[in-house]
């Protein structure tokens, strides 16, 4: 086993998902690694997920975070990317094969082998931990540079949820057009980066919602075009057949034919969320619209910093609630019942405090599956 | 109304799908119209479909048939693409409003408006009838030339299971690249014209079936590269991830997961059949690999006359069986247990014999929805 250094944070230990005071360890700086001190972590929807086991993959304990952004605080030899004092980012993934058919076209995050940075085995067969802990080592290839004017704090949720819009808006044809008509489902995390990130390349952004609670905000302070609530049936029908994408940010079971039918010929539904159950395909607006249904997880590492240059050049960031660690746990009680916007972030750096009643973890060896190699 | 002449085909006149001669009228040539003679006509499965009324919307008596091919007899004083003795086809549509969004773009097949060939209104609002009778009027913008050296009987399947096949190769991005790895799932009318298409645009044919009955054909004549049985739980395993596209022709409910299962990261599924219920949509590989499913319906005028000179070029035309007029209800019976291969052409010209007993069709003015207006 590599040496290793103390490293603290805070942890789900069961299925509870209660987070609590957690010492743990990192592997020591290598040669190819940045260690990173962590200033600011956003709070994830699949962190909540995660520390609830809702997935069925969770081994505990969990530090979870994976929207990170802190200060290199020392580089590996071979790393010419970064020094010491940068301002750097962490997102999703923190290593992958580096030679399978995705890695080599900057496709890491779908590569067979990716390691995700929390709820994951390392390369030594510990498990590895994410950002609501003090520091983190990485390799240079999975560390992103924070580009000037990005703020740290509202610029960390972009690591996760910035990314996951964006990837798709590139590989489903909607930048390649301005003018295109965007419906962006649910308006959380997810949903309000897209609105941002959507008017950015010039789309018409409507907002699709089960209430009308965020219209005014969606409109007035997000930017989008227009919102549509789902439950008037007549401004529904009204809107059947306008829309060219749909980027559909719901998790929960629910139904798709609704959003078929709010896309035009051709148009393209893009899903990002995970219900835990398979969802029903009608196939007649498939094959008589010629439309189509397709999915998308984060992005690669060369996108990704792609996404921060776009999201700095036009001023996007997160709407957020910075929170305390100590908050943590009522803010997930609020995350699960949707009740933020649109994303908690923690200052780690300013609120993570050492108790000394914080239990000491036993490295242990781990045999577990990751969500990937299952499908 | 607009004067009218006399007709004489097969029609189902019930849901029972039986076919028996039957007189009925077509309109005067139109000053946009030819006329053809029909020679031969395809036997669908959306024919079979439509006679026993299994999509519920069939209005009796019908004459199914949108694979024709004839000569042209008559043409009105604006068509200039056409002229008297030419061989001719009609396919699927008939008409379409030609200024809508989808008209426009070539894509009159996707049109709200679109009138398909049989089972369908004209503007008259008399019943428009198919090719399994001995005439037919149609607007030249729907009427295509059939290129010397392709056949007028082993073409005509060509106007729907051809375009069928060929239009979503282009419109998925299946032609871009060749030595692509292409799965056809399904090898009847529609799968073994995909194997012939596919294999001309350079691409890698694997065909998925439930037997093996069809494996060296498939390789031997069709060409395919390689036959996937999908009960071989090995072979099917060692085929995971292989793919790069499914072309899925299977129109019974069926599960997409193991065609998902069978696709690259970024592969494409496209669904060209029509299953009553809709399909269970497993929605981890969509978003873990970035997979997609998307349907297309025939394709517009402009694409379908370009795969008919594709296939005249490759020598590509449909494997047949020759029936007589009298022998097409136990044909029908047949394709029911998809006992045909790969597709039905009756010898029209030569076998549609006039019989005293026909029934006279009384023209009804008709205000039936078609199949596209509930979508």
């Amino acid at each position: 086993m590599v040496d290793r250094s103390k490293a603290f944070g805070w942890a789900a230990n069961d299925e509870s998902g209660v987070l609590s005071p957690f010492h743990f360890s990192r592997r020591e700086n290598g040669e190819n690694d940045v260690t990173v001190k962590i200033l600011f972590c956003g709070v994830c929807h699949s962190d909540l997920h995660t520390i609830k086991n809702h997935w069925g993959i969770s081994r505990y304990p969990i530090v979870p975070g994976h929207e990170i952004v802190g200060i290199a605080t020392k580089v590996g030899k071979n790393v010419t990317k970064f020094k010491e004092g940068d301002r750097v980012g962490v997102g999703v993934i923190i290593g992958s094969c580096e030679s399978c058919e995705s890695c080599n076209q900057d496709l890491e995050n779908y590569c067979p082998e990716v390691v995700f940075t929390y709820n994951s085995r390392s390369s030594d067969r510990t498990r590895n931990q994410g950002g609501y802990s003090d520091v983190i080592v990485v390799d240079h290839r999975f560390v992103l540079s924070i580009p000037d004017g990005l703020p740290s704090d509202a610029g960390a949720p972009l690591l996760c949820a910035g990314i996951t819009v964006y990837s798709p808006m590139k590989y489903y044809g909607m930048t390649e057009e301005s003018g295109k008509h965007l419906g962006v489902n649910g308006l959380g995390g997810l949903g309000h980066i897209a609105v941002k990130i959507g008017k950015a390349f010039g789309l018409r952004v409507t907002v699709i919602s089960r209430s009308s609670d965020k219209e005014s905000e969606a409109i007035d302070r997000l930017g989008a075009d227009s919102f549509l609530v789902t439950t008037d049936s007549q401004k529904m029908k009204d809107a059947v057949g306008t829309m060219d994408f749909i980027i559909d940010t719901v998790s929960a079971e629910h139904a798709l034919l609704p959003l078929f039918s709010l896309l035009k010929v051709s148009g393209k539904l893009v899903t990002l969320g995970l219900p835990e159950k398979s969802l029903e395909l009608p196939m007649f607006p498939l094959v008589l619209g010629r439309k189509m249904v397709g999915g998308s997880q984060i992005g690669g590492m060369k996108e990704t910093q792609e996404m921060l240059e776009f999201c700095a050049k036009h001023n996007i960031v997160a709407d957020i609630e910075l929170i305390k660690m100590s908050d943590i746990n009522s803010a997930m009680d609020r995350l699960a019942k949707s009740d933020v916007r649109y994303r908690f972030v923690i200052d780690v750096a300013n609120s993570l405090v050492t108790e000394s009643s914080a239990e000491i973890l036993e490295e242990h060896v781990d045999h577990g599956v990751s969500i990937t190699s299952r499908f």
